[in-house]
């Protein structure tokens, strides 16, 4: 069987579960979630042993260290996986949620109703915990999943999918519905995310360079995730003292993830009185702060002498490190340009005691979330209280910043009549 | 200015006006939608003299009648663009609906509100009241709108947007705000759909070649449009009055539509009792059927001796026309499976009295309107009481069914906090 066929028929055999699992009750989704995470604990010895296969040849082929990090299964790591588990069961189900009733003039009822989108292709990275999530989330909505994760982890994977099929064995979901593509090979995303008639939705997880290929390839819709180039603007305005904790959160809290602020943002007048004292406490902490030619000054006024030079580059990247760029701007209104300029949409806040000020700011900038007085790094389904995530959109279409449960379905009209028809 | 320099200078100024635009009160965009309608009749001689030079145009280079048709304005139709303009204007706002509320026990107020795309690409074919409506209803949704309609029809929407900014002039919005791109090439297009960071939203209206086209090369979100292959059921159980009444108008009310029935499914008691009176009558109508076997035996048996053979293909083409595919099933279970295997997810009936058979079938086909009896005539944004449409979605991301104004809406989350930190 050729590339195109397995692949293919990875995603026929999950596309024929779809039905199944859109009547499955939510005690039937539960209890088979349940075993997966036992199931999980039972097939141990095989997850860790293909898991350092792995790692082995990982380190061989010399992969980084925080890749290898990422790849790596211990004991911990997979009782986290079976816990997530357990917390989806224990999550309200979306599935078959009325979200709407129109009664017509005519007598027609017309119900809206919450249903799975049928199958889901998920493509991810390293990290082999992406797979259980992906299929427990998959599960708990009803939708059938295609996973597609990176070839390093493709032997954990393996294991990690015949241990979750190995959990539903005796439940009533379908074997089927939980589909790995166990090979190597570029163009099988690609196959994929082409296959128009049996995947529903296409979700990329991972770096910027496979979000663009899901992106540009896909025939399926895509949701785009993760891309955060992340702003916080301290307006004059502001509570410094409460503007110092949200930058060093911001900034320092966990500084690779896609919520962390990259490019600060300072009203002139909050620069001349509390910007000097604040880059000292981000290098301290080990930032390295790059400003514009005002922060320059103001850095150099201060005994700063070297501050890098940030240019019009620095403003366009998600550092995803301990780098910083600094902007002194004149008003919120320059802040909010900047940030339409530059921001991808994702999480952007502002420090201010003024409410109007605020409201302009919450009001014009265009991202997923806008924040006052709050750190970005809040973007996220467990912050927001939706028990689980699957990742974080930037972009309008269906679903927009943290992803979670609900926003893994999809919705039909269900019309009930007397024999009515259009005149 | 190049073809590339010249559809992207459109894009952005309309991306430009989209702050403005999102802030504008539900007053500012009716009081603007009137004068729109206002100004088409003002400026209506100059609207008839370019449709006039474009129906000329399409008659000399053999335009078929029926696009011809599509194309032509009279007053009448101009009128009812005014008309629809005004409807709009009187239907509820959505932008600024809460649409969550989220109270984190950190104290964050987690807000969920309703928010424009920002710049939408509209991508149709010949009928001009398209420009009109989706003028209209962008602006009523506050996002800008990039038009790119048949080229047949350039020089009457040419006129049309000349009209609908005159009509802007005296108000809030920004005429940017609407853009038509006014060149021939089908490149344009492609570089329309691809200016990632200027176009939120990609909607193709018009045939199976523009939307595959759309589709395909489509680097921003698309909501996919159209094609129905819907399918009535009449089950052994069925009414057969009410059932001949719906067939009917599936089938002959109006056929050249996406929510017009294609193929009549037939349960084998249901098709012994009551199938050959109904191919009579569909015949008397002008309607051409077209059988499977147990159809073509029936029918001989009633004295119609050459009713053409359904082959697989018919059941997989969306007619839009008097032409009917019939076929005989055992049971639901086989007009589930038929449907499964052939349909488009558009709009699929069940006519039957049994409960439990009405709720299998609505429960488990998959598609974005399901009806018990009634026809499937009625999945459209008017009879649904939108009170507006822009197309039917035949995806499940975003919008699944006819999409009125909310449908024309994204999100956003807004957090207050009191100078909250993560953890």
């Amino acid at each position: 069987m050729g590339l195109r066929e397995a692949v293919l028929a990875k995603a026929k055999a999950a596309k024929r579960t779809t039905r199944v699992l859109g009547t499955l009750s939510t005690e039937q989704k539960n209890e088979a979630l349940l075993k997966m995470a036992d199931a999980l604990w039972r097939n141990r010895d095989a997850i860790f042993a293909a898991n350092g296969e792995d790692v082995k040849e990982a380190r061989e082929s010399g992969v980084s260290e925080a890749r290898i990090d990422r790849l790596a299964l211990t004991e911990k790591r997979l009782r986290e996986m079976m816990e997530g588990l357990r917390q989806i069961a224990g999550l309200e189900d979306p599935v078959g949620e009325s979200l709407e009733t129109i009664r017509r003039p005519n007598g027609l009822l017309i119900e809206k109703v919450r249903v799975p989108f049928g199958v889901i292709a998920m493509v991810y990275e390293s990290r082999p915990n992406v797979t259980v999530d992906a299929a427990g989330l998959a599960l708990k909505t009803g939708n059938a999943v295609v996973l597609r994760g990176g070839k390093e982890a493709l032997k954990s994977n393996i294991a990690l999918v015949e241990a979750l099929q190995d959990g539903l064995k005796q439940t009533a979901v379908p074997l089927d519905a939980l589909q790995l593509i166990d090979c190597t090979e570029r163009e099988s995303v690609d196959i994929l995310i082409r296959a128009k008639d049996l995947v529903d939705l296409a979700i990329p997880r991972g770096g910027a360079g496979l979000i663009q290929r899901v992106m540009e390839n896909s025939l399926v819709p895509v949701i785009e995730t993760g891309v955060g180039n992340c702003h916080v603007y301290v307006d004059a305005e502001a509570d410094y003292e409460m503007a110092t904790k949200i930058i060093l959160n911001a900034k320092t809290q966990r500084p690779s993830v896609c919520n962390a602020m990259e490019t600060m943002l300072v009203h002139e007048q909050a620069a001349k009185k509390w910007l000097p004292n604040m880059i000292y406490l981000l290098q301290e902490r080990g930032v390295e702060v790059r400003g514009c030619t005002k922060t320059q000054e103001l850095a150099k006024a201060c005994g700063c002498l070297n501050l890098p030079l940030a240019a019009e580059e620095d403003y366009a990247t998600e550092y995803l490190d301990l780098v910083l760029a600094v902007k002194v701007v004149s008003d919120v209104e320059e802040a909010i340009a900047h940030i339409e300029r530059f921001g991808t949409r994702h999480s952007e806040a502002i420090v201010t005691g003024n409410q109007v000020t605020a409201d302009k700011f919450l009001r014009e900038v265009d991202a997923a979330a806008v924040y006052h007085n709050a750190s970005t790094r809040f973007t996220d389904g467990f912050e927001f209280g939706f028990g689980a995530e699957i990742g974080i959109s930037t972009q309008k279409l269906h679903a927009r910043g943290p992803m979670g449960l609900r926003e893994l379905t999809s919705y039909k009209y269900i019309i009930k009549g007397q024999g009515q028809i259009r005149g």
